[in-house]
C-alpha cells in the first residue's frame, strides 16, 4: 500500500491548515486518525473509530466507511459481517485536520455497536457520593 | 497530580468493561483519551480534543468542560480566554471506554472553534477530478 496514496497534501503553515483547501490529515504516531461517526438525520454519534490512509481513502473513494481496527490490526470495512454497513452522506475535517466527522446512514438495523446497541455511547458517566459511576441510559 | 484521582477503576475484563458499571477509562501511552464536544440543543459537532486524568476529573467534578492543550501541553479549561464556557449537560464513554462523549452549552457566543466559527468541522473533504479537496461548508 502507498503511505500516501491520494496524494493527501503534505503539513503546511497554520494558516494553510485552517483556511485553505489542501487536504493535508494528521495521521499520529501510529498512522492513525481518530474518526467520529454521526448518524444523519439525527446527530446521534454512533461510534468513534481509527483510520489509516487506506481506510481513509477508501472511504472518500466508494462512499462507504472503512476504519482500521487496532485491536484485530486490519483494515476493516463496517458492516461486512454486521450488515451495519455505513453510506457516507458527508465527511468533513476539523481546523487542524486531526480528526475526522462522517455523517451517515447507517445499514441493516441502523446501528453500529458490536454489543447490538444502536451506539457505543450508551452509558453516562456519574458521579455519586461512592464515586465516579457508568450508568447505562434509558432507551 | 494524582495519577489516578478519581480512583477511575482498573480496566478488567471485556464482558465487565461493556456491561459494568464501573468507570476505567482507557489513556493511550501519553496519559490522553479522546473527547468529542456536542451541542447538546442541536447534535453539532463543536470540537473533538483531549483529557488527561485531571482534566477529566475536573470536568465530572465540576461540570464545566477541561481538556489537555497538546500543543501547549497543559491543562486548559475551554473558555477562560474566549468566554465560550461548556457547560456539560451529559457525559458518555463508549463501550470499551477508550472514548468521552460531552453534550454541552457552550457560554459566549455558542461556538467553540479558535478560528472564530461556531464548528471545528467547517469544511467538508471532497473528491475531483483533480484530486481530493476541502471545501468550506455554506453559513
Amino acid at each position: 500500500m502507498p503511505q500516501n496514496p491520494f496524494a493527501f497534501a503534505l503539513r503546511g503553515a497554520k494558516a494553510e491548515l485552517e483556511e485553505g483547501s489542501s487536504f493535508a490529515p494528521k495521521f499520529d504516531a501510529d498512522g492513525l486518525i481518530v474518526c467520529i461517526t454521526q448518524e444523519a438525520s439525527t446527530g446521534e454519534i454512533l461510534m468513534v473509530a481509527y483510520m489509516n490512509a487506506q481506510a481513509l481513502q477508501l472511504t472518500l473513494e466508494t462512499g462507504v466507511a472503512h476504519y482500521w481496527s487496532r485491536s484485530r490490526n486490519q483494515l476493516w470495512r463496517k458492516g461486512d459481517t454486521s450488515g451495519q454497513t455505513q453510506k457516507v452522506l458527508e465527511a468533513s475535517t476539523d481546523c487542524d485536520q486531526d480528526a475526522i466527522l462522517l455523517k451517515v446512514v447507517a445499514g441493516g438495523d441502523g446501528g453500529a455497536c458490536h454489543t447490538g446497541r444502536k451506539s457505543c455511547f450508551y452509558r453516562n458517566i456519574e458521579i455519586t457520593g461512592e464515586g465516579v459511576r457508568l450508568v447505562m441510559q434509558q432507551a
